[in-house]
């Protein structure tokens, strides 16, 4: 496993990636909107920040900021094979958002595990297409 | 810039490594007791997975856990001059939790910038030694 993302809670995607752009040298890897998101992926080395701005009010990220504010959302770790990750997961007693791979942001296959499960760090498994 | 670790906050340090070891195949990279907390890296990759269990009721950890719970508390960003990064960020008028670098955790050279002004991120920079 590596890290492949953490992502972002943010109600400003484009402030937040001019702002680490000039901070850290982090140039814009790849945006587009997905799932009711505004979603920007930021190099930082190997892997990526990934800012996730909802367009409306709905939706996790939106209650999520909500509840908590803007900041850390989550934590992705890559994988070559996401559907076994998830059935190890599963194998292990962890509790999943997800009961099978879906598609994620930037053409990838996730799934999520849920934080009750794993220390209150939300966890997505992420393997590239 | 790359990722060195991400932080999380949690009560059960050992539990939680084991957790993470077992699902993911994070090997446990380095223990110590450092400031006031037992600090355990995880390898991930390139990168670290840093355990923050306070040792006692008192500090920023143990009042992040009692304000909203054990997870994801700070992404570090690795870089060869701390004191320079440091500088930069505070000329583009962010502010700093730390006026000058000091010693973190396993010997390294570290600085927090403020949450407040990087998006609700806590962002710790790391200088290895």
């Amino acid at each position: 496993m590596r890290f492949d993302h953490v992502g972002v809670a943010t109600r400003d995607g484009d402030a937040l990636a001019d702002l680490f752009g000039s901070l850290f040298d982090t140039p814009v890897a790849h945006r587009e909107t997905f799932d009711g998101l505004d979603v920007t992926f930021l190099d930082v080395g190997d892997g990526y920040l990934e800012l996730l701005e909802p367009r409306t009010d709905e939706g996790p990220i939106a209650r999520y900021l909500d509840g908590r504010g803007p900041g850390l959302h989550h934590v992705a770790l890559a994988t070559d094979d996401v559907e076994s990750a998830l059935d190890a997961a599963r194998a292990a007693g962890v509790e999943t958002v997800d009961d099978s791979p879906r598609p994620g942001a930037w053409g990838h296959d996730v799934a999520f595990l849920h934080p009750d499960s794993t220390g209150g760090v939300l966890v997505e498994l992420v393997e590239h297409a």
